[in-house]
């Protein structure tokens, strides 16, 4: 809501909640200055219906049936995974229950990607990680510099897991603290990882993933790393090659090595690259804002590219530092 | 110093410095309330002399003169690098000039590690890196379940960084932040990680090590991973019999993940592990405080065992949470 | 139990809980290691009951009943609220309902505390805002240096609220904010501070409270002002000569101001006077870990001076920093 | 000039530094992606001349000269405190040497400020604490509704403290720990808001000023108190007639106070007042960025008034939470 306030192409219409409708926005939100005196609603079809473009962040299973009261004249952008997995058996092992088909990926600067998302009227924007580390490994696999069998760690400040009342984001548990979590491969982005990496790989990769939960509300730093198996003297070109047309993908110069807080507030990735001759590794560092091109960003630039307005119409490129 | 105010058999002599000598420690380590008022002196012979141990933490290349004019009847733990490293081309590699020799190496849970320590007159303190990250692989590599080519990511407070004043570590940047330093094996660190656990392993380790400084003042978290080789069914079995008698290694109950919180000031290590079936990898995640058990508990631990004292006099095994 | 842990006069007994009886103490409070095992009783007087001191914190208005069952036998050392206050209306006003009479004070450095507590089977400790607004503005009241109409804005770390899951304790809620709360005179301790300065006075104190939540784990710096109507040049002179004596009340060195890490842990508070002479006030700083002197720390002093142990011991007077 | 970049009526122009000049702003501010392979430049009239607008940022005393060599055609906002006291011997008591004079003071909130601004070519920005302090507490004293006796502890976050390489600021310092500094009306800000509220309330305001430094980047919370002489119950209805027709100072519904999250990269003032009838006072708390309306937002408020622009043209009234 933040991002759409300054988009010049949006007007806000129905803003709706769960447990929280018919209350004032402006109790939990109050940096929404603009909005603080809204009314939540209800998150129906009656409500959201009429609307050019419909944003869901719904608990997994429920996009489905309220995009089909919706209707195809309506853009619905999905932040939540019911859409993000291709293949069935892979939801069900994951989230559980009947997979509600795919959508087009919102991640447009895969391969491929942003010619689905032109005219679409269904988007599934993907998770925060697999943002972040896809972006990260992609050039690399589809170049050919690195084997497909990856190590991902990736560490997030706490607004990722949401605004759940869990003893442990409690603040004074968080601060002055690090811990993992979804260790050994079973937090829910692994397959979204992997099915993004095999796509551009066009074998399948093995991807080892964990999340460590660190004291900052915001941001995604992810190391990623991937046995080198071509030349390592190329990588830097190779990665500005890919990105070096992407409005969001910024490769700082050599020697420069990305803060989490260069993007904050934007919908920016930064990201650098080193070979470790030693290890016979090549190492990706890349951060983002997980509340900006980690999800709401991105599905603004998605919701840009399908309606057909300039890629960039509305998203920041500068972040808030320090 | 906080360690050895409350450790029974410890009466603290002289306190030196570098360009502080002549100052009151309480201008700048108010904490250490019983000691505020003491004036720092020099780091010389003629004021460290007469000691029955001495703690060293001095800039590379420094120890080794002062402990020979100190003499064999003074017991001296050298808390910096110098006398790490045991192959003098490594050393020339990563810190350059001419090595020092090595000294018993002062992390008594590596095997053989406790018998060099007894009766010793010179200890070499591991860094907090190599600590954490040694403890948490070398139970796996010792057991052959996993092979010699490891990756870990070790996300750390930014005591560790000491207290030199530069920009990145200002409080303004460090809060809201992350980022990664030293990447691609370039951190002093790795080649003592390597030489650590190719020691265990009995056979060259390669080690891709990546930092990773985090928004608290204290506290290491490292996700340690290898390819698993041998029958990951064993791997709790295996850790539960490496440490069972460890008085400061902790592995946690399954299900429970390590937090630095809960090792903060004491000189535990809390680790847990798990096994990544579909990636095929053993994942150990291990949590220390850097300034504990990172160096100086270590530290005192060798300490302990060097004068022939019951190992765990005058060290916490409880934090300070939260 | 962090401190009792350590104290050499203490054997811990039955640990109570109210909805997590039944559980580990290790899944909440991993830092504990070595009862990390325990398992979690009900807080009835059948567990209760048989141990030499017990030490309650509970939902005000509980805590009489079960100090009646557990007889005068036992030393009850009440962290809660409920007898605190002195005056049945003053209990009525600010928590509602009968007031359960009033114990020896646990605040051993106000002026006669110390004599009521010798000996006694009951203390009521005080809040941590108590403690560290009194004792920054006792001396100066009880010199006659200052009017009776006193300022107060503490800031405080969020483990002052406990543990209850509410939104705004959250950890990406308070990282990176500061707000204000109980604004107005209508947090439950102003009455408290009142009552503490009044008694050294002499006179009724009025006293304009406000606490704000600042982002760290644990910590109080009280900022405390009142008009100037003695000779401000002895404001040193009448600090010194009050804390002179007491081992955990540290006056610093002129030109040092307070901070809260360097209590960390320990049961100390740190203070400072100043006099603006321009504002006409006498403004003092003090910071404490409300965690230690705050509450824990200070029921331990009390413990020991009730049972005629001495006062400091197995208390710490140094903090964990940085 | 993350704000500039977004104003649609600016094009950026040189940038100038002291000891950096020479150097890409990128390796700085890596946030400022558009700019980050600019060069900056040295701050002289050469290579400022020719600008429309230009912002000075320099250490005290050096403003007047450069700002005289610039001439009367080009609009100098002055981010520093040369020209913001009106009083030559109080400036040369605060700040010492000689006085520049004073320029029009940038706060249009203040009575009569805004007119002072328009068309001028000459601005002096006010600090963050006066103008969060002076926003507090003017319409109180100009209402009559409290006596010239006020008391402000403002927290704020560590960035008000610039870049400087002091040990104090360094992150492992500041994390976790609350500190006092400039305690008994030093601090420089103490004058500019004893002016601005002398200048309000029409007779001398005496003001005790404590600013307390807290983890967090940045933001500032103010607690304003002063004694109640006029009507309390109509101290709402004198902040909202105040402030209703304000675009960047809001008054918050009862019961919601105020964070300085909400505020964090928005030029807006959040505030709530209470009385408290006990201690007869009363109480305004008020959050700010320090970097935003602090100064710099408050700077191109300024720019936009005195160029004739709609005052809010390119300033967010939207926080960056959480």
């Amino acid at each position: 809501m933040r991002l759409l306030l300054s988009h010049p192409e949006v007007e806000i219409g129905a803003l709706t909640a769960g447990g929280n409708a018919g209350r004032r926005l402006g109790e939990f939100q109050p940096h929404l200055l603009p909005l603080a005196d809204r009314v939540l609603e209800e998150s129906t079809a009656e409500v959201l219906g009429g609307h050019d473009v419909v944003f869901l962040a719904l608990p997994h299973g429920r996009s489905a049936e309220l995009a089909a009261q919706l209707g195809d004249s309506t853009l619905v952008i999905d932040c939540g995974a019911d859409h993000r997995l291709q293949d069935a058996d892979a939801w069900d092992r994951w989230y559980g229950g009947e997979h509600a088909g795919h959508w087009p990926y919102g991640l447009p600067e895969l391969p491929g990607a942003r010619d689905a998302l032109r005219g679409t009227t269904r988007v599934a924007v993907p998770g925060c990680f697999p943002t972040v580390s896809s972006l990260a490994l992609a050039p690399a696999l589809a170049a050919g510099l690195v084997g497909p069998d990856v190590v991902i760690t990736a560490v997030t400040g706490t607004s990722g897991a949401g605004r759940s009342l869990k003893p442990h984001l409690l603040g004074a548990e968080v601060m002055g603290s690090l811990s993992a979590y979804g260790v050994g491969g079973v937090h829910r982005h692994t397959p979204e990882i992997a099915q993004n990496l095999s796509g551009v790989s066009g074998e399948p990769v093995s991807v080892s993933f964990t999340p460590v939960l660190a004291p900052l509300p915001r941001g995604i730093l992810a190391t990623c790393t991937a046995p080198l198996t071509g030349d390592g003297a190329q990588a830097r070109e190779v990665y500005d090659k890919a990105y070096a047309a992407e409005p969001f993908v910024h490769l700082l110069p050599e020697g420069q090595w990305p803060t989490t807080k260069a993007t904050l507030g934007s919908n920016t990735v930064h990201l650098q690259v080193a070979v470790d001759a030693d290890a016979g590794r090549l190492v990706v560092v890349a951060a983002i804002d997980n509340l900006a091109k980690g999800t709401a960003g991105g599905a603004i630039q998605c919701m840009n590219i399908a309606l057909g307005l300039p890629e960039v119409t509305g998203l920041p490129t500068t972040g808030v530092a320090p």
